[in-house]
């Protein structure tokens, strides 16, 4: 372990949270929030700078960055950049002990929208606060480190590790061959779009305030309102079909902005991800409309409800405009498989990502082949490219990891009195692994929120948005066993080809 | 595709089905049955040996049979078997329509114990169509095929081909290197502890009827039972324990008997997957009991009922003594993950197996491994054996195709109007995918029945329990482009050269 290049990204990271967080500090000064709310920022803040300054004594920012450092960097960050974050709603009051408030942190930085605060509880938040709860999507939406590393003067491949560990999708493409361009795109594109967003609802007749909130919780396709009815709230369709179309965009892989920036609108949209993508969405579309239009009565306001919902769920957003816990039963069961199915890869979108769901298909499909004609020796293609063997075996790999975790935290969750039958207890889990928000059933549908559950839920649940956002090996490598040995026994020098040999293993 | 071979073994079958028919037929004559019962296993006897001898003409039994032919020879006879085998039901006026005779009749060939009949219809019937419906458990545990192989004659290749694909699991072990003697060998231990479970039942005060149909039905992991409160109907609790220890029994790997015939003891029990079996058996047993406590009153009731129903579900048995589905949540959990594991492979119960979840998990820590110390090489292993790499693949694409038929017909399902939850289709897909028989929630729990559903959903859990006891390749081939053209313009030896090495890459 690199413990010297650690500590110098995690020192970065701190600085980097303390400088986010002097935003909502002055939007609570322009409020005039409660002092305490203001306290909570200062005093936050106060921390980060000072433990950022500490863990930066002998740093070093020269230091080579192997895969697993990469790892262990990108897992630690959320970690210390979560517990801090936390830090201001329990000062400021707003939940009733830190459990509760690390868990609605996670639940922003992870992009989930989980809330374990009552409707009313939020609508009574101070604006600063609101505002933290709403950015913390923002942020963890495109990445933390994927901000640093744009600002940030690093070695080229140890920002490839990190980059490949924080950004999710079974592979990552650089746009260009500099990783701290890569992100200055990535970051520029992100900006652009949720500030043309904002526009777009103010013109529709939200406040600024509002537009921002809402525009941070579609850009991170997170789900966080400050309206108890989330955009229900809003009577006007042009809200809804604005902010529908905009979840759909941040759903999609910012490569494909990249390369229509370029102007290569055939390479933009020959990609069958994306296509897979805006199918899932139609079909599911109608098939959700033409379910729910006795409930409804209009087909206009079934299509608007449908469309809404669909791009909720399948961008893992989490926003909704009408309780679809009351729906029937067809409808539900495609909550669920959008639930399960998440956005593109290269989006911020979570869940399991429709390009595994394609690999994983192609080649069941390839296998089923050769069960027919074993001598015919076929390659997985996807978009005119062979998808390298290594991938499509950490794909297989990822899914039965992934099903483990679904599995055993279905189990725990099961365990607490409140989870009233499997459907709640399923997609409360399903949602907060795949970084939603809400699920089915009275308690975690869109009309509930995550409190009632005990605090050992609460915990189960936080460690399963992480799990979620980070595509579980880098939270759990750093329970690995011989994680943290330093081997004295070996030179550097020595150490340092083993280390060099391994990441060409994991494929450069 | 070797045509004259595939004729001859369907030939066969369809003789030893009508072999197998004249039992219920001597049942009919015994207990004096309605005249139209036993015309409809004389006509459908007559049927079966007419058919039968029609395309045994210019059949051959000396053709070599390759996996392919393998995989089609079993599913077809399947097919052929279940459509023969549904028609006394209909003649008798069973059911009232074909579809339901046909969901009947594959419940009790592939084992999986769920039915269209109220309880009250199940109780008026005549002893020999409940003997035929109970007796399809019984023929389906073993499978028809292996038991054809026990008494015909037939190239040693061919055979093995035949039995990798009719015996469930991810490898199938020879137990002698004739594998006509194998089919015997497993056929008798079936035949003895079948008798030996009668006679312990009949020692609890069972009459012969009913401990015949009760055995049966736990020898091939059926659920099938003449009483419309299954296993409940009976008050002696040696009746309930008997049976729990006898499904436990017929869960296990037959290799471990045979290997305590031959006095192997050690060979027999140092077995991972026995271990894990009966670990999860054992702790949800205590967690159901201590969980159901409250609800039932006494520890010892609790106990009773807890061990009958985990040992019914994970051996995919589907007998009930109690209705599980007003058990609390955590224990509807349980009975969820019972279902979704299965009992172990080379047994007679169904499910998705618990080598497979073995090597799936294991391949996965391995993996893991792989990325903190990506220079060692490691080979998975189990019991001191290495399991080969083609193994584990096959086992990660069975995953993701089981998955994907599981996700697949919840969601077909789910249109069907009769579901009432996400809960009730989910768990009748896994309960028919799996052959269990029962699912959670009012229509497709122990106290129901699937009767109510529209006939498509009918059609469609039939396919699923065909896919399920078949282990979904060899019903998919049947539709695989190619798989029924035959090569003219190839000579015969060429064509014999080209599938022998297809044979090889299949591993033999």
């Amino acid at each position: 372990m690199n413990f010297r290049s650690i500590r110098y990204v995690l020192s970065r990271i701190m600085l980097a949270e303390a400088a986010f967080m002097a935003i909502p500090l002055v939007v609570c000064f322009i409020y005039r929030d409660p002092l305490w709310d203001i306290l909570s920022f200062v005093i936050t803040i106060a921390a980060l700078v000072a433990c950022g300054l500490l863990i930066s004594i002998k740093a070093s920012r020269d230091g080579e960055i192997f895969a697993r450092d990469g790892l262990a960097i990108v897992s630690l960050s959320w970690i210390v950049m979560s517990l801090f974050g936390a830090v201001p709603f329990s000062i400021a009051g707003a939940t009733s002990n830190y459990v509760d408030s690390l868990f609605e942190t996670v639940s922003g930085f992870t992009t989930t929208g989980a809330s374990v605060l009552p409707g009313e509880v939020i609508e009574s938040l101070g604006q600063g606060i609101l505002f933290w709860r709403s950015f913390t999507h923002w942020i963890g939406g495109m990445g933390v480190l994927v901000f640093v590393m744009a600002i940030l003067p690093m070695s080229g491949a140890g920002n490839m590790h990190i980059m490949r560990a924080e950004v999710p999708g079974p592979e990552v493409g650089k746009l260009v061959s500099k990783i701290s361009k890569t992100a200055k795109i990535l970051y520029g594109i992100y900006l652009a779009i949720t500030l043309a967003e904002t526009v777009v609802l103010m013109i529709c007749g939200m406040n600024l305030y509002d537009a921002l909130i809402h525009s941070f919780g579609t850009a991170g396709t997170g789900g966080f309102s400050n309206r108890a009815a989330s955009i229900g709230y809003y009577t006007n369709p042009a809200i809804h079909v604005s902010i529908s179309i905009f979840m759909l965009i941040f759903g999609v892989n910012f490569n494909v902005y990249y390369l229509i920036l370029l102007r290569q609108f055939k390479k933009a949209f020959d990609n069958l991800e994306l296509k897979v993508y805006f199918a899932i969405v139609g079909v599911s579309t109608a098939i959700v409309t033409a379910n729910i239009i006795r409930q409804v009565g209009s087909f206009g306001e079934s299509l608007n409800l449908s469309f809404f919902q669909v791009s909720s769920l399948i961008t893992t957003t989490g926003y909704s405009t009408t309780n679809f816990d009351t729906w029937p039963n067809l409808s539900k069961a495609i909550v669920i498989l959008l639930m399960f199915f998440g956005a593109t890869a290269g989006s911020t979108g979570g869940g399991f990502k429709l390009s595994r769901i394609i690999i994983l298909v192609k080649s069941a499909i390839r296998e089923m082949k050769k069960l027919v004609h074993p001598h015919a020796v076929s390659s997985v293609r996807i978009d005119k490219k062979t998808v390298d063997e290594d991938t499509i075996h950490g794909t297989f790999v990822y899914f039965v990891v992934y099903a483990s975790v679904l599995l055993v935290s279905f189990f725990l969750l099961s365990a607490d009195p409140v989870s009233e039958d499997p459907t709640t207890s399923f997609t409360a889990v399903l949602s907060c692994l795949n970084n939603i928000g809400p699920g089915l059933g009275k308690i975690v549908g869109p009309a509930g929120n995550f409190g009632t559950f005990h605090f050992l839920s609460k915990i189960l649940l936080t460690v399963d948005m992480l799990l979620g956002r980070l595509e579980i090996f880098p939270v759990l490598m750093l329970f690995a066993p011989g994680m943290w040995k330093r081997r004295r026994s070996m030179s550097k020098a020595r150490l340092a080809k083993i280390y060099a040999e391994d990441d060409k293993r994991l494929g450069e």
